[in-house]
């Protein structure tokens, strides 16, 4: 399907926004791009790299005459960032989201968007060890999966445009009940970070002190707890925005750490290895890591 | 101190074993290298590497003549190893060790050791995704850290020597009990390997299927559960000879786990933002990753 916007306007100029906006400009999907934020050196920053051709930091003024909308503000800002620009968004315009938690932002935004408007909800799984309109890249989606998903009164044309725009950026795209992106992303992505963030805690509980015993750790801490330097705030809202999908996965974890425990505890070597083993074999089928 | 051995014997010619052997020769400190192992293709390549003079299979004969051993086999061998080549070694001959574990090595090694050998303990904490003599090299060690863990029987002379073994090969030596190095292994490292594990059996156990939950992947997962690839055999054997610490480690997990999970059930914010951040300013210390 052969897309094209006149005027984009990105909030949240980051990595994510930023790049979706490269990616965009560079397919010739978009006319102009306007950038909305909050820090000045950012937006200065992604105009100066061309991301942007210009910038607002007023969120309703930044978002006058947008056709299309990305919002790639931190998660549990989505909604009420949309529901304070709908009002001054005219009929036909497509706003989409990238926020990692969907079905909440869906049950937010749905019902008061003014008729006319299509939200359509997605989500880009693509790196983010680096962050800002400085880290963007026309490449960072390359080869991606992006889940968006729609619900029953999602526009159709809208859908088919946003599953163009993604697709032109590079990701594959998948369609996806909300509720089940969020369980998904709860056990595969969100409980890492759970247990990475434990990990380091750990140490804090320990006969040894805590900064003695990171003073011998080699690759296997320092990968395993690699996501507990996130930014807190972002995964505070991931995890209540998400909590009952978190709070299974976290509870099937324990059931998995029990096992093995008790494996130990028994010294029980065949249950041990076969535990061990079955975890490699898993772990081995992440072909690109 | 000067050292200078006449006639090394490499057991186990791996990462740990090559790269040890590989460092000595290059300062100079050994003039013969032997290595002993039992497969054919990697004794070969370490010979063809010039990483040992000559190799055998057969653990009595490779060790004759030695005045200085490395043991490098996987942990659980090293103590039947010693117990093996010891009645063939002369009086004054250095046996080292690379274990991950060290309490339960000094005490089945130290009883049965005859009168004029000396065994003194170590675990150099080095990389080691890599494995076998093709990826041993001379700058394994450069920077990192070796534990010697010798206890009230060990000669002072033959710790100085070791000392000087694994200074020269470019590690701070740190001296510590071996019951204290445990510990601290338990919660730095071994621990990581558990909550890996456990982290990728625990998509076997929920409601999607766990090969569809990993087709979501991204960074955050595979950084965590990288070690969970690691050799099963090594694993399980470090974790029954580590038991206690292990089992220490994994309950202080538990207690972090449990207080996080109440957190987010409570929709504790604050609590939850504490916790976050915790992890994070800790896990920032580690500098180097």
């Amino acid at each position: 399907m052969a897309i094209h916007f006149q005027h984009l306007v990105v909030i949240g100029v980051g990595l994510i926004g930023g790049s979706l906006a490269m990616a965009l400009r560079d397919r010739g999907i978009v006319e102009r791009i306007v950038g909305v934020g909050r820090g000045l050196k950012n937006l200065e920053r992604a105009k100066e790299r061309g991301i942007i051709d210009s910038f607002s930091r007023d969120l309703k003024e930044g978002s006058q005459g947008a056709d299309l909308v990305v919002v790639a503000t931190p998660v549990c800002t989505i909604p009420a960032v949309i529901k304070q620009i709908a009002p001054i968004l005219r009929a036909g315009t497509i706003i989409i989201d990238v926020g990692s938690v969907k079905q909440i932002i869906l049950e937010q935004v749905e019902p008061s968007l003014p008729a006319g408007l299509h939200f359509v909800g997605g989500h880009p799984l693509a790196g983010a060890e680096k962050s800002g309109a400085e880290a963007a890249s026309a490449q960072l989606f390359q080869g991606g999966k992006c889940v968006l998903t729609p619900s029953p009164n999602t526009d159709p044309q809208a859908l088919e445009k946003v599953t163009s725009i993604w697709r032109e950026s590079g990701m594959e795209v998948i369609l996806m009940d909300a509720q089940r992106h969020d369980r998904i992303m709860g056990a595969i992505s969100h409980l890492s970070h759970i247990v990475a963030t434990c990990l380091v805690q750990t140490m804090k509980g320990l006969p040894d002190p805590a900064e003695e015993l990171l003073s011998y750790a080699s690759g296997g801490f320092n990968d395993t707890t690699r996501v507990a330097s996130s930014r807190p705030e972002i995964w505070r809202d991931i995890y209540l925005w998400n909590r009952e999908a978190v709070l299974e996965a976290i509870s099937q974890f324990e059931l998995s750490l029990r096992r093995l425990k008790g494996f130990i505890e028994e010294e029980d070597e065949a249950g041990l290895l076969k535990e061990l083993e079955g975890a490699k074999k898993l772990r081995n089928q992440l072909k690109r890591f």
